[in-house]
């Protein structure tokens, strides 16, 4: 994949839709990956994105500790790696290895691109405040990278239980209103 | 429509998926309408979510003083109304008015739940800590309600810049771990 360096101010279009996406940390040993619904924009640029992340998750762990994570996101083509990810934890397995993901190094954190993902956002923790009310980490987006080859990327939304809405159809509204 | 009372433990299906929400809140005059995307599930049970509400809007006002209002969820039918409401403010107009939309009576709010939206989430605003900071308030789900003649709703996702990705195609996973 042609990997291209995206606009920070464009970064808000990816989000703003409720992908799901797949967090990854650095630590001790393998980095991890987390699948994660959510999460919303909180500033355009420099784009603020606010995640809600359980204390009882190993992301959970390593975050704080690195204060540095990537939210990449994946389309329908590894939707049984994305529950995956999902459904184990990554205290005991490393999930790259055992979901045949590959990580590629970022340009500004020590956390890992998923390589199979068509958009991956590097992030830095930026407030912590809430974290101990609300589980929700603030992290700015400092580099934003993108496959320029795919169009209308088929994301996945999650509807609980296991069921998730594809990305389907693409319109476009003119304003009205000036 | 028949409405039907929706368990609190099922709205997460309704917002982790990422749609564009229509906030309605009450206040002198005529209740208001926002067209929103930056939101996010907090909590499973009893439902809470974190909205961003830019203080440069009418519904700003609104909210800090009613600490009240309604998550509407419209579908693709309704996009130019969705549209609209975005691209006006409740300052000078009557959006239920302009868009030709139909205002219901909530049962534990003021605001009201706009009748042409497939899903209502009667909300009480919980915490404005995080207001100042980030414009984020802390809603909890007080009662939910849903068309249940409306299968595989047809939402709407911003991709910023007036293009929106409407619901797609429906899979189910199997969770492959325990």
């Amino acid at each position: 994949m042609a990997r291209k360096s995206l606009p920070l101010s464009k970064v808000y279009g990816l989000l703003e839709p409720g992908p799901v996406v797949m967090l990854t940390t650095a630590g001790s040993g393998y980095p991890n990956i987390m699948t994660m619904s959510w999460h919303t924009m909180m500033e355009f640029e420099p784009p603020l994105v606010g995640c809600v992340i359980s204390d009882g998750n190993h992301s959970f762990d390593l975050l704080q500790a690195s204060k540095e994570c990537v939210i990449n996101i994946p389309t329908v083509e590894i939707a049984e790696q994305v529950v995956g990810c999902g459904n184990t934890t990554g205290a005991k397995v490393d999930k790259f290895e055992r979901f045949g993901l590959t990580p590629k190094p970022a340009a500004e954190v020590g956390a890992p691109l998923i390589g199979e993902c068509y958009a991956n956002l590097e992030c830095r923790v930026v407030d912590t405040s809430m974290v101990s009310k609300y589980c929700l980490f603030v992290l700015e987006v400092v580099k934003a990278w993108i496959d320029p080859a795919v169009k209308d990327p088929q994301t996945l939304h999650h509807l609980g239980w296991g069921n998730f809405m594809v990305a389907g159809e693409r319109i476009k509204l003119k304003s009205k209103m000036k």
